[in-house]
């Protein structure tokens, strides 16, 4: 923690709080400037929370020099993780396509997209049946009927199924149906919720907020893995921006830096990432390049018809046309489709 | 609804699509052009949805006519609504200031902190026992100890209280401790937790995501509106942008676009909005002079000890100036202090 | 400067970098921590920046302590400046408000909006010969007759002219005809353009530009500063940001945060901030309180036939009613309007 | 165009606005709701412009059905156009890579970097002569002298070079020099300067500025096609949003948005657009697999002694290694890398 003071900051300011610093077992640094006083405090951050030296009306700022995320962190766990999701290992050589509908909206619906999905060679099966919509007057999923249609038609295709949760009172129905649990873009900073999925041990699709900087992703993470839960699969699925033309902007550069950072799984969603089915295909091919290890795709029998997504769904042979033209930037990029 | 078809649709898929808004009950319109044809639908708009034209494959654009929300726009209601918050009324005459600390800590601080917001002059005050951190390592408040501590210095002071909820499981508990529910800018779009307080009578503040359009903001309040609670606070805290300067962006532009679109009571919180203490006395003016109806302020009788939000926590000498300053300004926008 | 190493990084990097800090002039520091190697570099900023630092493979942050503008910041100038456009003394205790259409139209058109704005009490007149428009089938503005229209009309009026200037071989032409420069926001990094103002002394309108941080402003007013002008207004005029309702996202934190920073007198744009005239009233007093010396405001006597920027552009009585509104803000923020 | 009335509207206004639209020979359409009436304009959008609408007191929407750019639309030219940048042809088959240091230095630099670009394999090389930076005590570039060393070495190596011009004055010095302009971010809405390339018959490399919608940018070409230039290639180089662990956010979606909208080849620049060297390799990748027709890469043959964005530089041994992981993507996208 690097600690800049004031310029009207006098020696006896300086002084006290390098007692402080060193009061917590820190070890406190001294450097005396032209124009202004830095100081230093090296030690556990957790710690060094408690300080909450910005807030010292001598100080003018406070930057911290190391992740704030620990667990998630590649510093502290250098090997990629791999997670498994039913079957499917996700973060390993095989580049994972979790395809299916946005919503669940009836078991003939759901069959027919998935023999879709299964088809153009998914790995696993997505579908909602809790969804969070901007209007009340939206179509809101069918709740537990629809978690009874996903597991049927999962079980009868052979896919695991993936599935969002949006509330803590959720978790136990939702984890008696699904392989793995989805937390979406508006639940990301749920933090009730996070710890609720920390304490299952089911996989955790935890994908990014609208607004939220790659470092808070990975502190959404760290909330599951502190309560015991190690897998979580991050994915990035477009921010808010300016943009008008597409509903998100899909931020590749995530791809890379998370790799970097972490050594969790990260997937793409370029449905929601584009909004637009006619540029999914492109974002799913640079996903692949880009070094992701999977896609979550929205794909629909007749998305004309679809309750939600429909303008963002890939019609099934789209889909299969997609997976066809996929396989050689997955295989450039060090891996396999299925 | 005024639907642009692409350039290879023909006069056979105007027709099948008119056919369809016409079946609906909706009255169709045929708009042929040099380029291209455009359709209309005109007629209530719930119908509308279940259409979902934008995922036709002729479909190019599909554009909303009418304002998406019934229950919160002023086109519904066009007086100015107040909402009781214990003896205070919010959005009348009246300009009241949310005042206190960002986390309850302990009785003592809360008792010096509610001491000197009554002194300034607020109307009511804040505190939250229920923090939701971005770090699983930072200090995540009191719970229910920290309620009951409010409650107390509230009831000592003669303050209402408003205070967060962040977890449906929670709203029976905030609701007994507490005058007001805070739901705060990263549950804005939780969709359940404002299901649950639109089922409670007592009033919500209502703060805006960081990723909110105001559309997004009144359709949020709409959720409670919908489940028959009319007690809701509109509250601007600011929104995320490229700026590294301030925490966040305040956008005050909201305050007169929502009073133009609503007539729900909105507040402004310079505190979140701007992050810096030093901002926050001409922001607060500010507020005032755009039209608000209120303040939702962070003040600690010590800021350099919180535990939270201590760098834009105003200090009681400057919370008790602040006050006097303001106090012109809310009065030529038309309302007084106290 | 603060130099943060690479874990990889040895004792022999830090070493060379220190030497490489020294041989400069300035005095190393180094403080090696638990996990990774913090070096500091103090004193002049200028000979810093050859270090380029941040380039080397050992090194994975630098941080900046001093702000990078020199001549604009208040640090160096504690005093406010005053600039004058004409007989106007922007900057000290009136509060300045330049007012005119968008583009300058036509002889007509320019003196019917000039008799509104003086009559409604404007300390200036504005009106653009030079557009910088979107599309190039856009009206692009009248150029040199443009220019003389303005004079013309502000001769007649006894009010000063404020007019835009896009290109560097325009300056000395508009420089004849003008009483200020405005360099707008879609030229507020025309660095170019910028040192050329620098060479004038007529004072320079700076419109922050739609991508750039009060930071980036500042720095652009220091190339003004740099070549020798002092005059400078800084001028808010709105972000963009991903809100749609409004035109740009009017970012009044940065006017206490420039007031902090800086010692130039600041003004804003609601018009351009709003993009909507009904919203121009509330954010112009908004304005005043939040500690602005003055606003550029779009006045058109018939707007409904304005050539640009029509939607934002006040009628006459709005205008008229908005001064007198807008009196006691201004008054309450220690300023006269007239 | 579709003008959707104010409430309040009467048929008296709406008859009016059908006259005005009428009498622009363009076919009004009257269209009565259950709320509002709403009124269409069908035909030629330059006319439509000179109607100002969305200034009509009556008026609450106009909302555009088609594209503003003509020359540019991919509606317009059905075919992708190829530009020739000396003999390397982009936008058709080859996928082309300019490579090359962000600012010329030195001849030593420049032929020591210009070697190692050709040694890997570019296309064409780049160099800035003149360069916008964000503080007027950065290093501004060498002028004349640097186009002279990047023309020398341009010709020793064999390869067309690319170098940035800034101001309209400058557009006949740097066309003697370049094989084709750039014309950078902070200046794609500095209009003249565009006017003044379409003047010339070389090349454009056009980057999107930093606040610029896609539309943005294909308006700033529609400015340079119009005065004569067809051969313009638009450029990808990141967008401001508020993720502060990146310099920019790369937006990939634009490059099949780009591809749907316009025939224009488009490159993409993933140096700029992230900022840091470890993330460009991924980018690239990610670029070639999105269907960008090339890249616009930072190479420096030392660049921890680079004057300008060294972090974001690749060295030598990077680009190399680069262009031989690049050639599979560039393959499964159908072109080829020389």
């Amino acid at each position: 923690m690097i600690i800049v003071l004031r310029p009207e900051a006098t020696k006896a300011h300086a002084d006290e709080l390098l007692a402080r610093i060193e009061s917590l077992g820190l070890r406190p640094l001294y450097m005396p400037g032209t124009e202004r006083v830095v100081l230093g405090a090296i030690g556990d951050e957790r710690v060094l929370e408690r300080l909450h030296l910005e807030s010292h009306p001598m100080v003018e700022t406070v930057t911290h020099i190391l992740a704030p995320y620990k667990l998630v962190s590649r510093e502290m766990h250098p090997h990629d993780t791999i997670v498994e999701v039913g079957p499917v290992a996700i973060g390993g050589a095989r580049f994972a396509v979790i395809a299916g509908p946005c919503s669940v909206e009836s078991a003939e619906q759901m069959r027919k997209s998935a023999d879709a999905v299964k088809r153009g060679g998914a790995a696993a099966l997505r579908g909602g049946a809790y969804k969070p919509r901007t209007s009340p007057y939206s179509f809101q999923g069918l709740g537990r009927e629809g978690l009874q249609i996903l597991r049927e038609v999962a079980d009868a295709t052979g896919l695991p199924a993936v599935t969002e949760v949006v509330e803590v009172a959720d978790v136990e129905l939702v984890e008696r149906y699904a392989d793995a649990f989805q937390c979406g873009a508006r639940n990301m900073q749920n933090f009730r919720l996070l710890k609720a999925l920390g304490q299952s041990r089911k996989p955790v699709v935890l994908k990014r907020g609208m607004a939220a900087r790659v470092e808070d992703l990975l502190l959404a993470a760290e909330y599951v893995l502190a309560e015991g839960n190690p897998n979580v699969i991050l994915c990035e699925r477009g921010i808010q921006t300016f943009e008008t033309a597409t509903r998100n902007t899909l931020d590749l550069n995530a791809i890379p830096l998370i790799k970097q950072k972490s050594h969790l799984p990260v997937i793409v969603d370029p449905s929601h990432g584009t909004g637009l089915r006619e540029l999914v295909p492109a974002m799913a091919k640079a996903s692949a390049a880009a070094g992701a290890d999977g896609l979550l795709l929205e794909v629909h029998h007749a998305p004309d018809q679809a309750l939600s997504d429909g303008r963002q769904s890939l019609y099934p042979d789209q889909f299969e046309t997609l997976m066809r033209e996929l396989e050689p930037f997955v295989r450039a990029a060090g891996k396999t489709l299925s």
